[in-house]
């Protein structure tokens, strides 16, 4: 997605080879105009999946995943992430490892807003070993409910997260695709390269 | 706001005199299309206010406030929750004490989305106690920004929050407002009653 990656290009920032921080306008300040659109390509390339519902997890993936509904006509679920769970009644449960934050979190869904006819897609601001998305699959699989697609605004290719979730047979559609953060710089997979150079 | 009231009447749960829950629309499960229509509304009400920047706070206010964003053409910035700050370098900090969960969080915005001459919304799901509304203020205030108007999706019109933000002379735009919840029945503010009983 040309408009993603132009603006990665111009306003995130490389805080290591493995870190990038795009807090301008999609994890801390949100720029509405580009979430819509976002949100209007998940719909128009998931709208042959029979999606039911959105689930995604709190909060970054809010904004991308509402625009996507809006346009699918469905509802979004967002996973609630906590430190504990004490009380797990009614609520389907995952644990997700953070390797930035180097924490573990319970993320939850109440049950009742999934059912086994459900079609789901999974939406998510970031992919990169893949912890939160194999949680919130485990979350969709635990209510009976199928997971018809995963999509991604930012895929960090070099990591494992894409291409265990591929092989696991999920079909991922990931906006924007880094190959590499080395040297500060923003270097995109090969086949979308040539769109930001032009 | 008619639509609102009247899911509200459909879905919310009383859970106590205190407790109203929505998580079917607004605070788990998100209905984009009602979320759509609430936006516009805050978009419509504050559109004369010269609004530069939309401030809300994790998670459940992201919605409502992306699209009225979308709508007045400004970005949105959430604050972050957090049990602690350790680092407070280049964050606006504010404490947070929630009287649902008994518990204090710290709320923090980066300093470099706002500046001195930004003019505020302020936009959240529920106003109580007005805890949530008066820690965002005090960290639009030490920016130096200036708090044009906030905006509630429900306020809980027996509790305190809504008088004391108006007495201070904020303008306070709630969509739904709720004089009661006793008997397990949601009892909305008498200038709004008729419209719901149409």
């Amino acid at each position: 997605m040309k408009l993603l990656r132009e603006k990665i290009q111009e306003e995130g920032i490389v805080l290591s080879d493995g870190v990038l921080k795009v807090d301008s306008f999609l994890n801390h300040q949100i720029d509405p105009i580009l979430m819509k659109e976002i949100g209007s390509e998940f719909a128009r390339l998931f709208k042959d999946e029979g999606i039911t519902k959105i689930v995604t997890i709190e909060s970054s993936g809010i904004s991308p995943a509402v625009f996507a509904g809006l346009e699918l006509g469905v509802k979004v679920i967002f996973a609630r992430k906590r430190k504990s769970l004490t009380l797990t009644n009614n609520l389907l449960v995952s644990t997700v490892y953070s390797f930035t934050k180097q924490e573990e979190n319970s993320i939850a869904v109440s049950s009742q807003f999934l059912n086994t006819s459900d079609r789901v897609l999974i939406i998510d601001d970031f992919l990169a070993n893949g912890e939160a998305a194999k949680g919130l699959i485990e979350i969709v699989k635990k209510s009976g409910a199928s997971v018809q697609g995963i999509g991604i605004v930012i895929e960090k290719s070099f990591q494992k997260g894409a291409g265990e979730l591929k092989d696991l047979g999920y079909r991922v559609e990931s906006l924007a695709r880094i190959e590499s953060l080395t040297e500060g710089k923003v270097q995109f997979v090969a086949d979308q390269a040539e769109v930001v150079k032009a």
